[in-house]
């Protein structure tokens, strides 16, 4: 199975970055993944939002070709850890496609990119910073993939 | 306001713990904060849950009488960050009051500190560990004081 993460701009926070690094390791093992820091908008204030989204959705379409697509929305479907191990485990069978998890910049994700989601999913009903969103969903991407190996979770 | 954060045991993943002392350090001139990391239980296998949890409670239990008692786990409420905001601007009204926020060793938290509990909270439906999760409800606390103080999040 391969897993692309994709986000806009590298996680500035060290800290954060150390623990998206921690479970970039403790995954590889499990399945093939990349991460894709892609480019970022620079220098654009909050208000611009439209144009933010709309520049960051442009880095982020060029990962997106053949890949099933699930993005990380508020509005997105909530999910179990087990339901997204049962999730990964049915998808894997479909060998040849790339899974591709898709979090957005500290503005979130322009509908366009929203609207190629074959799945839109939500870590919580809480907002999250993008950074630390990004790390729980690596946590839960190798939590899940323990259950589908059938592998101890190193804590 | 007065923020207790309790769990049993210090935070081993030296990266976690890093996040959890940059929140501890955006909370403090927000709210009076604390972390109590009591006794954790050491060397027993996880088959001993039942002891493991039992011995754990004991040192959580000393630091919270006179508190307003919340506990992290599974089957609580999920709050949106919005709502979690709401609720603290309603205790803070009651000044007085020590809020503690406890949240489980890798085991989880035993029933007779769950019964404690004034209220019961769900960062998510997912499983995250329990690590993770501390930093989670730490981040969810600064983000929803920024809002009581309507000041600027820290991204």
């Amino acid at each position: 199975m391969r897993l692309r993460f994709l986000w806009p701009g590298k996680t500035k926070n060290p800290e954060l970055r150390g623990v998206q690094d921690l479970y970039r390791s403790r995954i590889r093992p499990l399945a093939d993944i990349e991460i894709v820091e892609t480019r970022a908008a620079r220098g654009l204030e909050e208000k611009h939002a439209g144009r933010i989204k709309e520049l960051e959705a442009q880095g982020l379409e060029r990962h997106l070709a053949g890949a099933y697509v699930i993005c990380l929305d508020e509005r997105g479907k909530e999910m179990t850890s087990g339901e997204l191990a049962r999730f990964l485990r049915s998808r894997e069978r479909d060998s040849g496609t790339t899974l591709a998890f898709v979090v957005g910049g500290f503005i979130g994700l322009a509908e366009r990119v929203l609207e190629k989601a074959d799945m839109t999913i939500a870590l919580s009903r809480m907002t999250f910073s993008h950074e630390l969103s990004r790390v729980m969903l690596l946590e839960q991407v190798y939590r899940a993939l323990t259950m589908v190996r059938g592998r101890h979770y190193a804590k």
